[in-house]
């Protein structure tokens, strides 16, 4: 919150708000998971080093992330993170838009996408069906308990199966948990993910 | 949403919008946990049984919450319950109040004090440090966006550390994440909550 | 907001920020009416005692009150205290959510029906019929402005007549006054009720 | 909502959505205030008429609204027009803000001031008291839920007893539901108060 | 913000929180329209005097407002004036309603039908068509983002050509300029409109 | 709305609702103005053929942009920019976002700063007085009828002239104006502003 817009932000900056442990000081399953993401991306994202701070909620939060966006189903990899990328714009959160706006980028082949989805997603590139997606999505973000049967139904129209349903909505859940956590700690988005698959 | 509310709800009433597993045809880590909590509860709480369709996602749920509900600090296990109900009531979930409500009344040894937390926490019968508590908490839960530095030391002049803060946070994050699951499946709480320990 | 919550409240906690006159200083008819509560329910309700310090508006809200929820019609009385329930609860407010909710568990001799339309009484175990009249309820609670022909003719389809809609917007309505007294006033919930019926 | 905007509207508009008794036809009490209202005004204000049809309820109404409008105490007659009017608008009634706008100017001896008031009172010819006491009545009117003593802290600040701020709060309140029942009604308000005290 | 309410606002309350320059300093362009208006008029409106104070905005704002505001087309003047009176009383924009609902009133040629379109829209003596376009005005005003092409087939359904619309949604968004800059120079309504046309 | 995520959006996608006439059947001035853009970005941004549909509209509109954006002052022209762009985002405006954060890169020079403003302004790589700049602009898009006198105030003492707030609130103000004119026309932005400066 202290240095000029006029000059690119340094590297140093503080990535939490709390303490960020070393890659040496982390549990053996922790620090080789971030390992093997460093490996393939070629930078650690920082939400790695800033829920390493608790390492049990860490393995859960990790765990509930994969359960939910590296599974098969009915929604494409690029379908799920438009949801990760919509519902955390609602929620102004950050890392989750700039991190997850890069994976949505390569995901979907397309540059333009994680822009229009994060800043008015009805107005994006996307199918009837994927609007309809978008809709349910942000409604379990924004007002979840006024959930109901006739939501089911209208996504049964465009060919969501109740276990797609439950993709979403669960999606949009966590990240509403994922969002919260990133706004609590002040999590900083890396520099590499603003220009990732533009 | 069918029976009158003129006579008891029956208790086959569905838990779930979604299929519910019978105990048998769980895995074994999962039909385990079950028993031990209905050998200790005398009953088994519907959210196992609902999120039990998805055990990955099941484990990962259950992991964080106890990190979160379980673990040692500066907050008492009546406290966390005291977050539990005034976020989740904020999110008008159902299921989440009239659990934790029952946990809340338990741990805090008072018959009072979950209904009140759940209809306006700022008139119940809780100190100035526990109300700090929880409009932060309820910061994080409608507003995480706005929580800053101003916010750190706000509670630190309650003697919060910056680690009960992330405690404060964090259970409001994940209660985030459950509120939304239970409005999505339609999660019914189990008749037996209503009354314990009034 | 000053007891800790590991303790019951001790009976002595004011019931009004306002003060409370002492029975044998009531004008005869306030005393009278308050004494016939007494003797019929076994303690005097708070809301007796915090109104009795301005006489003139005890009597026209006991008027009021009685006029609306006391007479025939065609909403049972268990469907009048599922009004104030989820007006109230939409409110916030502590005394008529926790006072009605037992009466209501009374009316409906359910004893489940009270918690679920004070958190969410679009899941709660009421009949299609009631949750039209509930979602006119509230229309009138949060936004009478936009109340207009449609929603009448929505309730007519569920066989209300003209009459009945304004029992329900009138219940609506007289609650909205009586949720901004209490919390003006800080009307204390009488313990006695928590219990009641559950 | 039927006749063009461009002719003055014809004085057989309806001014209720439920059926108008007839002065002959209405309890002899109600008839004899509403005539002597007639003869002091020079019309019927058509809250008389359209309360009518629920007697019981019109004489809890007026005897309300006599307990609060008309009482001696630290709040001027205009004062407690500002507070109707100002909510009223917020409420968006059009029978209140019209009907009382008028009152209001006529207490004020000031033709500007109802119009400033319902439109953004913070900008009202208004002093500091005036805007103390008018926030606060708007707390109440839209989030009385949030009333605390530090409200009550800053009244007394302006000179405002405990019994004027029961006085603000509670006109306030009783507007809210008077509001409402304008809005359910569908109140019209009189032609002839639109051009009062101009 | 200073003078009692119980005496006229004296005439030299400042018209602006800017300063407001003299007519013989101002450009010669912008005087001779003022001067124009003020022959026509009797008096100089005060946005005139306000936004002079800025020439380049004053010329910008004039052209646009004359290029929505007197132009031929599907929309009568007074439906103009309707818009910008609804949407600037959702802003609580003092100056544009009480100036414009001067204007509607001359332009509708009733005197009623100011004040019931910025207090309720919904309720105003005006056709189906009206209301279908105040709805949509109200939208742009408040949130344009959800605009889709169903409201366009909406206002077809009402005779709206895509031009008119054009006309209804760029009248709402130049008022949204408007309301702003009103609200941000404290910009105070001459006496002489409140009683214009009544 | 129609084409499918995972293949770039074609150059033929509708950049209006409405009809955008031909470079050579607009009038000679705004032909020229275009084609002096064109000139020097290598592109005509979209904007200038969505409002040369209506000549006049578009000269005004220009001549209040230029006044706002090109002057002298206060403000350097990067923080004009992150005004519109953190305006542009809370009204969920795609091509204001896009197209202005663009700008906001080249005159800031900084490839972050654009996305960290538009996605939430408190936690971007700005100065203090960058964020009451900022925080004045939101309550101008947002609530301008509540900007007192104390918000003045507040900006005097991070430096901010008078002059240099009415500079932060016209900003806001104007957007307020073509985010809604974007929205309603549907203004697609080019596709070159995406990947400007980063």
């Amino acid at each position: 919150m202290a240095k000029p817009a006029t000059a690119s932000a340094p590297k140093t900056l503080p990535v939490s708000r709390f303490p960020v442990p070393k890659l040496q000081d982390m549990p053996d399953d922790i620090r080789t998971r971030i390992e093997a993401v460093q490996e393939k991306s070629g930078f650690i994202p920082n939400v790695f080093l800033v829920l390493a701070h608790r390492p049990d909620e860490f393995r859960a939060f990790m765990a509930y992330h994969d359960a939910l966006m590296d599974k098969e189903g009915g929604l494409t990899k690029a379908e799920r993170e438009m949801i990760v990328v919509a519902t955390s714009a609602a929620n102004q959160c950050q890392y989750c838009v700039i991190a997850h706006g890069a994976i949505l980028r390569i995901r979907a082949k397309n540059p333009l996408i994680a822009d229009q989805v994060a800043i008015n997603y009805r107005k994006a590139d996307i199918t009837p069906r994927q609007r309809a997606m978008l809709d349910f999505a942000m409604k379990v973000a924004l007002e979840a308990h006024t959930v109901g049967e006739e939501d089911f139904a209208g996504l049964r129209r465009h060919d969501f199966t109740d276990e797609d349903v439950w993709d979403v909505g669960a999606i949009a859940a966590f990240f509403a948990l994922s969002n919260r956590m990133a706004n609590l700690t002040a999590m900083r988005p890396n520099d590499e993910f603003y220009k990732l698959a533009r």
